[in-house]
């Protein structure tokens, strides 16, 4: 028996792997996107191509952080163009929106909960990322534990597991691991200040860790830059 | 100096509480109003009231959890009435909605985060309560933890508080300390499943707790009931 799981999709490289690897673990994916009023909503026409593309389903839910602001990918702030791999690795930037993975994973929770799922994925990776706090293991493990306090089916003994099979991979070995599950990255878009047409800048934190991944792979880069 | 805080505000009595706590301990509140969907739609007109009673501002921010269903509180299931005390205390009711205060609270904080508030206060109680999971303080203990390590504050040595003043009171002791802060729980909405104009069912788990309270503190009840 096929049992449900819950995968946040944003449209990036890194989820669409995740759910590749929730369909190769077994699991009846329902993909939730989260339409948090981020400046480049293209990705959320990427996460609908790679849910069909997937076969999987997909449910989009908004929650308005654009109301909080504080982020370049929320508010009037520029997205950082040109850092050196140093400044990347270096810090938190300013495309860190506050509380965001901790929002996400919640609304994860509830629709795991209502749809009885125990299982949930999340494509965090902790080496070749951004500085976010929210994308670190340690930060997993005590949300796991905060979930299962939370919830009905923590207490009733059916405990939620929170699946980061991305946490200890390089971007190379994502997109690797991703191609040989047949994810097209061709439908992602992982570029926080994409043009209208979704096409990439090449140049933001994201645009560059993704393309290192690719060269550092041998593999081909099928992003539309603009 | 007076500080920030961000007050998570139903619209109910306890929150109404928490709201006058928060003035009383010297803070400057920045009310949050969660339109999540929920049946009882006249709590976020309630909340108005009693922002504006205490002079706070308050956000409302949009979540749909009804997208989810799952709960009698957002989906097309009865709300319970006339259940005894024992049954009340007995176990997860319908009205439980998945994970509600996990995403309320990652809200309040992401509110925080921006403001750059260290301090949230939530009314949550766990003696005369209706068996949620979300309202225990193991759980708030636990969530305080995850959320400093979801956030840039936390990391950079700026640890939030997640101030839960009414937790250990009875009801009873919650409209005596509130009524002595001058809240008007006049202005204020528990029931589950009133009517259009706001008047209270009277029979649903929360209006008992909150007629109860009212009787044992030898206070009058200002609730307009249908």
């Amino acid at each position: 028996m096929q049992h449900e799981a819950v995968v946040l999709l944003s449209g990036g490289l890194d989820s669409a792997t995740c759910l590749a690897i929730a369909r190769r673990d077994g699991f009846i994916p329902t993909c939730l996107a989260v339409d948090y009023g981020q400046r480049h909503r293209c990705e959320l026409d990427a996460a609908k191509r790679v849910a069909e593309s997937l076969d999987a389903e997909l449910r989009t839910i908004r929650v308005d952080l654009r109301a909080f602001g504080g982020s370049a990918l929320t508010d009037d702030i520029d997205v950082p163009k040109g850092r050196d791999e140093q400044d990347i690795s270096g810090g938190i930037p300013v495309t860190y929106v506050p509380a965001r993975n901790l929002v996400f994973l919640s609304l994860a929770v509830a629709q795991a909960e209502v749809l009885g799922a125990q299982d949930l994925y999340i494509g965090v990776n902790q080496l070749d990322y951004s500085g976010y706090p929210d994308c670190r293991g340690e930060f997993i493990d005590s949300f796991r534990a905060t979930s299962n306090l939370a919830t009905k089916a923590g207490v009733e003994g059916k405990p939620l597991r929170i699946n980061t099979p991305l946490i200890d991979l390089t971007k190379a070995e994502i997109v690797t691991l991703g191609t040989s599950l047949g994810v097209d990255y061709g439908l992602t878009v992982s570029c926080y200040d994409p043009t209208e047409d979704g096409l990439a800048c090449g140049s933001c934190d994201a645009c560059q860790l993704r393309r290192r991944g690719f060269e550092k792979a041998n593999l081909k880069d099928p992003t539309r830059y603009a």
